[in-house]
């Protein structure tokens, strides 16, 4: 179909990047930054895609450092299109010092500039690569806000509404549920009844306070209540879904198919939410979709927007778009578009994201000069 | 009851080490080298500790990058022996790009030096350190084989008994069972009824041929069929078990402490089998090792048989010590004793590897000059 493109040069970076504010969940403590690692896949015949995963502060020299001596030397020299092929071997070659972790976010990075290739080659923007079931997903803003103070809280929610958000998602997993409460029916009465409410505990529970949680929450119409307890308790969320009605999410820490497989059989979900930055770029996350689809589980999204939103609307079992708090839109060159408080993907060839190379250089140079 | 020691630097390095000859099993094609990944630490005293981590080929510079960029950073200006503190603060740490993976091997090389340097400011050997049970453990030769024909199969078990092993292990899973069969009567002819035979599968079997291999492989009377199926086909594992009288061993794949709670919770083993490269170090084994004995289930070991020498008989539940095909013995100052069939663990300080850095940077830049 179309000529074969031999990989000639694969080169990885590293940007640190600052966030605005400093942002706080229930696990990872006070985050100044994030990392970005950058991938580009260079052919013979010079074209090329980039492909990135992101961290949220550590593993991203690990993540590159991969890329550099046990992807690239595999790499170089074979047809770039064979992307499944590609992605397969990858995995086995990491397999020892796999399965998931740094792995998982190596082979991301790549994967995501083979497809970024594929649609240049070919003309195609990525939600028509990934399926064409839909370009425009149900969308909704996270917050990462367990650090405000109820006033800010209430005023950061008000404010994704009049950017046009009509969900919103906060952050739960304060040490006194009543706070979580308190802040969570504050938030409801701010939004109103018809806007969508999601939270998140970022596995800050055990099944004891999940449990408590969960029923706490339930007078709150919530859609979700998303990675309440440790990502590997599997059975502990099976467990959790026959305590409570409120529904279960997670998947932004499963970073294999086997994780996602396990999750599927014990977890009770109801929406899961892998990340293609994490669980194996395009081809990781349509895998899951796919295993997702046959337990009729909607595909929903963590993070990396500027992407998913072309992902989640392309399967037939779309779910919801996370439009997360990382400030990737100063970066790029095509700010997330949201209409009628949906995201809409973007039509040009390829995955859509062009990065500012000269903006992410400078953000990355002030913060090394400021640590 | 000591000084605290102060961390002043953390250097990390990699070496490339040739196989003597090419290594091959059902799943990790043909070795030609190993990785071996050092992380020293030294305190504001002088005082100093060696760690240190394995890969099969790959992700030995993801390893470095982490210590170096992750790891270090925290580590410097704490107090050495805190060592539970200072392991889980790495685990949470690097928490969003683990669980396992990289970040297991990284914080394995961390641990086993932070043992390494507790054993030698208190005068301890790790045996005792670890639990001093005992200092003699129930050894195995481990083949890497399945590449051997059969006639330099049967030499090379031959030859393990000449050392003086009175177990050894070979690998299986040929494209057809009647070959590994085969190779199995021969071998158990060759060492006869008293010597004590395993076989290890390297995840290359599905449920339905590991039954069937399982089923063939009954009247050789095996201590265990090792790993026979994907590491993370826990309840796969649980199957199996109800399908045969082979007792079943894994644990080598295995990075994290949820990833061992699944596994007794699910797979029926009858041993596991950490890797302190891998699973965490020193901390991390005995944490597994703790959990195996409330479940009644012996402790083994994958490789590092330098290291593991002096964990496995230190622990109540002691296992098999795996003695591994990898040459680490002309790279260290104390070859492995074997004395009556079973190792012996050091007496001297510390974890007792001591490496000899030029023959290690020797064989690297002869290894990187050949390739």
């Amino acid at each position: 179909m179309e000529s074969r493109q031999i990989i000639r040069d694969v080169e990885a970076r590293v940007f640190r990047i600052p966030l605005e504010e400093p942002m706080q969940d229930a696990r990872h403590g006070l985050q100044t930054y994030f990392e970005l690692v950058t991938a580009e896949i260079t052919c013979e015949g010079g074209q090329s895609g980039i492909g990135y995963s992101y961290t949220i502060g550590t593993g991203g020299h690990a993540t590159r450092a991969m890329i550099d001596h046990d992807l690239a030397p595999m790499l170089v020299g074979r047809d770039a299109d064979e992307i499944d092929t590609l992605y397969d071997e990858m995995q086995s070659r990491l397999h020892y010092v796999g399965r998931g972790g740094i792995a998982s976010f190596a082979i991301s990075a790549i994967d995501i500039a083979l497809w970024d290739l594929r649609g240049r080659v070919r003309g195609l923007p990525l939600w028509k690569m990934a399926g064409g079931a839909g370009k425009t997903p149900l969308t909704y803003r996270g917050g990462v806000d367990l650090n405000y103070p109820l006033e800010k809280l209430v005023d950061s929610v008000g404010g994704y509404l009049d950017q046009g958000f009509t969900a919103i998602k906060i952050k739960v997993g304060k040490p006194d549920l009543a706070e979580d409460v308190a802040r969570l029916r504050a938030v409801r009465e701010r939004i109103g009844p018809s806007n969508k409410l999601m939270v998140d505990g970022n596995f800050g529970y055990d099944l004891e306070r999940a449990t408590a949680a969960a029923r706490a929450f339930e007078p709150f119409d919530l859609v979700w209540f998303e990675e309440p307890m440790e990502p590997d308790d599997f059975a502990g969320y099976g467990l959790l879904a026959k305590a409570t009605t409120v529904p279960l999410a997670m998947g932004e820490n499963l970073h294999t198919e086997q994780e996602f497989r396990h999750a599927f059989a014990y977890s009770s979900l109801s929406f899961i939410q892998p990340d293609a930055s994490n669980c194996g770029g395009v081809t990781g996350f349509l895998r899951v979709a796919k295993l997702a689809e046959a337990k009729n589980i909607p595909v929903c999204s963590h993070g990396m927007q500027e992407l998913h939103v072309s992902l989640v609307p392309a399967v037939p079992n779309a779910g919801w778009l996370e439009v997360h708090a990382f400030q990737i839109d100063r970066y790029t060159h095509r700010p997330l578009v949201v209409e009628n408080g949906r995201a809409v993907a973007p039509d040009e060839p390829g995955c859509g994201v062009n990065f500012d190379w000269d903006r992410l250089e400078a953000a990355d140079a002030a913060l090394r000069k400021a640590l």
